[in-house]
């Protein structure tokens, strides 16, 4: 679920922003013909992710570096857990460090925040997916980070589906109207969701022929009788006001998707160090 | 602190991950010649920060947006507060909403944070001061708002300061060689930093001429002794466990800096939407 | 339907290419100061197309360039019409005509053959779809020239759907496990195609729950029992074998869709010449 | 005459026009250990053209795939010819087929309708040239598959010679002046063409010492009252009306160069399928 | 003469180069508000050249600065000129001030050496034309600046003109085999040169149809003879060992180019410096 | 202290500039498949410098090339000598060598240059450090040649020190004033240096605690009284009139560094050939 062609411009701009010229530390005290053998070490619980992504980083700054990926992406790893080992150089290995522990202790701790909302969740038929509320410039790496994590994707970017809200719909002049213009403009592939507040919202979407339609910030007294009143006729999406302590009951009314901003907003970064092996 | 120019490279990033092709819903259900007033607006107290970056990110989608910025960056303002607002095509404002607002509400909530920290040590002379624990792509935007919040900058980049840590005192034989070999072949205007554990490599540190000594992990008792045996002929830099609710009693033993990676690592994102004005 | 933002890029590279060092005509022959105005005059009937693009090939060489477009794209012109008119500093002018009117050119031939097959079709409920059998580098181009012809996009990239071929199906074992699989893992917004030869395909397709099968390369009497069989649960693409002189037939199948490659590959480019005002 | 190193960020732009976020149906459907082997075959009669960039295109996307060439760039071949055979992982070579093909198939096209056009003059001394009227984005591949074909290169870019038409001469006032400025100043190895609609401009531009002089438009009667006024003592060039009905004639008055726009301009795409092998 | 839409990329290079991050010094020092007026001035006797450039490096920090340009590139000034004047925002001012003066200082140094050759050779037809021996990255830019000083264009590039030397003569087994081979093949508008180090060389380069021929390393004597011996039909280049003391008498021997590169690769720096209004 | 990474992208640059669309006189000479072997001499004594951006300038055409280094870079070598060797394909030999040659010399210039002020000064405390008055796109590079030659970096760019000149000092309102303001502001691992014309400038400086003080265009009388003054309590560096005649006696005035712009704006290129093995 990762384009690692697409990623290479990312890793190049990263390590542009930490060597803009040299790393004066490690080009003035290493011997450039040193080698050293280190070992990236999980410092708490966690679900690693973005070893391959690491390995790029490594690699990008010398590419007969050696790195061997010892947990795979998505796994479940409690501290003192070595999760890869990487050696050859010690000049480019110590000058990639911040940049490669930077991007896997975020993509780390936003796989770990998610499978805490999937575990909640497990029981239902809800599955957990994410947003567009990604820190900018990683959009694709936090998206397959929550993949990791067991969640799914909404759509990945503007042009991945159509998502009608309260300013399309009053343009259009009704739901009704706006689902029609969409159905005859998109790109045949692409599915259409229509966000609702009430109920009869809810009724008039479902009747345009909406693919999914959200729930948006309704009681989850509403979206169990949305659930009833749809009947599987479309997708239902609950979004708004979703943490680790209400996800569960919501899930529990009936609904296809619980989206979580949060989880990629707020996902602090896990400790994971590089150390001397 | 900001070089818009720079950012301009990263706008042009973040619209590319979001609207790969054109913003399907926008294009298809907005009239072309529609206008639209929107306001930004905090949902939560907050240190604002980035309002110029999203004006760059509205105004690359159609360079005669206005964006009229009422709260400059690093102001502490209260829920419900209009920060910004933004008038033109509604189209191009629809289509940068999300990468706008994903980048304001990261930079506020790492000025927010920041700002807590700095508030705990504001009775003593120790400055917060960040790392390069920083998100990937946003090091310089991160930087900028630990500024905003009241914090200062550590090293840019890893060639912009020298850092000596075990593994180059190893390579040297002594603090005194590794210190010897940067003074001379590091550009002139750059500083030299030493990592010590202990209270012997503390002295031998200033020695050697280190213009700043980290004490990494140290006990606030060896720190308060590092105070006294150091004397102001170097600045001292406390690193490590450095929390919320425990920042407080290392400032006080007297050191000049204390560097804080959760600032960067670990701020969740601030609530601001963007509503119809 | 068009990002002008994302082909800046693009007019950045055609001016690139025709350009390497400077237009060595132009800056000799030319005095800089000298203005001229010109006219886009069509030499044959069209539709005309990327008008706006052409506007941006201009004014790249020199911002102050006035551009007036006359002819809104996708209107029907005869031969004689002055499209658009270009005038300011001549040498810039000049410079930048040829790559202007290649795309034009290009654009205009697209939406001129597309307009040909929407007509054979218009009696019918079929709609004509490009595919993405466009030319390299043109892809998003081409998609709004086929819109502009009266066309509708597939899907514009290899990340804007699912389309179910042999080889997947092979892969999951039956088209129900390839569609369960797609179900469970794409994102949420998007549609699931399946390609069928045969009518049991299309039968086990429908049960799986495609949005859309494709009816590959299949006789006249077998689509029109698909589309008995299918009776509206699913959408039905005709694909294989279009041309002008069959387009009619296969809609009055009562397929919902056709698509055409011939469109975006063949399509000759129309005559339209840059004249002295 | 392709320098590859320029095409990488050609092949770069094209697959990220396919592949903006990542193959949806791709990297759900086929696992991303198995291989496959693919071949590229013919199912009209063509001359092939392309094949090395088609080669990088597979590899850009794994550089481990083997990519065989069978018939050599410029080599005519017959419907069911096995143009080349792609092996390794099949999820990088489905995600690039698209992009390949649609290279190969138009480069074909373009050295096959070439073919055609010098077949016509095989039995003359004339050459035929191509234009500056290439796709936007292709000129370089586009002029190269000029060359498979058989045809000549007039000039690659605006810096690659000079051609003085009726605006420069106008300018310049007189077809003496505008010839001397341009031997004057242009880079010293560089060519000078003079476009002419009469006979007495050829006798300026002659006079003037005009490397080559083209004959625009002009009856074949005139074309070869040229021919017998120049004597060799310039090249000459057709242009204008060139089609492959017409060709012939053009050919037979002696003139040097015939430049065909409709090669690059028009040429329908060839069909090239990749199927399992 | 010079693509400014080229010079573009070149100016953000420059630029990256010395402003990685933020000008510190100006950030912390200059109010952000705070205007300034500074002028360029010439300390030594100098053509100038490479103010258009200039004025782009000052308004890519900040495009409300008014650059006024006093001096017109290729006047010859004395110490104390003004050559331009910058105003507005300081900061911006300051932080460019070294970017573009070593620009200017570099392309004013190559003008006026170039104007040193032209003047010594200025009695004669033999015009002073530039090598490919420029520096990487500046080639446009000092091929401007030698034409600024007087002298020509030799080729802009290797896509630029054919050159025969030693190793494509031995491979082709003949001058005449080599420059057949290269007219039958060039691009139709691009001559041909012949390096040459014997007199029966140019014989037979003549013979062959060259264009050009370059008189390499000859004796005044020989290149003489060649003089006589070409009598017009071809181009004589003067190459190798020219020097300002040896220009002059390699002139008077009647060949119509002489070919510097010391022009390019070793004209020191003019003195220009920045000052307050 | 040369970080290879960053330098591709100026090696894709400077071979753009050279090959734009293809090397015209290679390609069509040079049998695709022939190899060759050719040394790069030395033409006069010097300190080559830059082989291994030679060997990415020559791999980048041709990645199977092999390049052999002879004369590491710092290494001073007689005419005559062989620095390095390459063997491979002769297309990308001779379409890279003079890319390759252009740098080589330029580097190996500066290099050159430096060792001369190097020597002058051998016998007294004094560093050369050079400035930020280099070649426009060469900054990195050239920095790297004086390293090469024995000299020392000034600050890298502006964003890796504080230098206080005039304009900051009248703004601030004191030289105290500035460097507090530096001090309180600049990343803590930066130092801050002060331009002073006059003694008692130097005296203000020292007492504010600036780390490095410039004595610009002081006498030598002066400086030596600045040097008694200050008595090691900051750096002194002399800046301004520095020329291999003069730098002596500034050195053995008991300056810390002695900064000098010629070594980079005006070195000569030395004399390097590429011929055949």
């Amino acid at each position: 679920m990762l384009d690692l062609r697409r990623v290479e411009r990312l890793v190049e701009l990263w390590l542009d922003e930490d060597i803009a010229h040299y790393d004066l530390t490690s080009k003035i005290m290493i011997d450039p013909d040193a080698d050293g053998r280190f070992q990236m070490n999980a410092r708490e619980p966690m679900l690693v992710c973005g070893l391959e992504v690491a390995a790029m980083v490594f690699r990008r700054l010398d590419s007969q570096l050696s790195f061997e990926i010892n947990q795979q992406d998505g796994t479940h790893i409690e501290p003192g857990t070595v999760i890869a080992a990487v050696s050859g150089k010690a000049q480019a290995i110590l000058s990639a460090e911040r940049t490669a522990l930077n991007l896997v202790q975020r993509l780390s701790g936003v796989a770990t925040e998610t499978a805490k909302y999937v575990a909640e969740v497990a029981h239902t038929k809800a599955a957990v997916v994410d947003t567009r509320k990604t820190t900018p410039g990683l959009r694709m790496l936090e998206k397959y980070a929550v993949f990791c994590g067991g969640g799914r994707s909404h759509r990945l970017a503007l042009d991945n589906g159509i998502m009608l809200k309260d300013n399309h719909i009053a343009v259009a002049g009704s739901i009704e109207n706006a689902v029609r213009r969409a159905q005859d403009q998109a790109p045949i592939l692409t599915k259409i969701e229509v966000e609702c507040d009430r109920l009869d919202q809810v009724r008039e979407a479902l009747d345009a022929g909406a693919d999914i339609i959200m729930l948006d910030n309704m009681t989850n007294g509403d979206m169990r009788e949305a659930v009833v009143m749809v009947d599987g006729r479309a997708k239902l999406e609950c979004s708004g006001g979703v943490r680790l302590d209400t996800i569960r009951e919501k899930a529990e009314t009936g609904v296809d998707y619980i989206s979580v901003g949060r989880m990629t907003q707020s996902a602090p970064c896990v400790d994971i160090g590089l150390d001397k092996a």
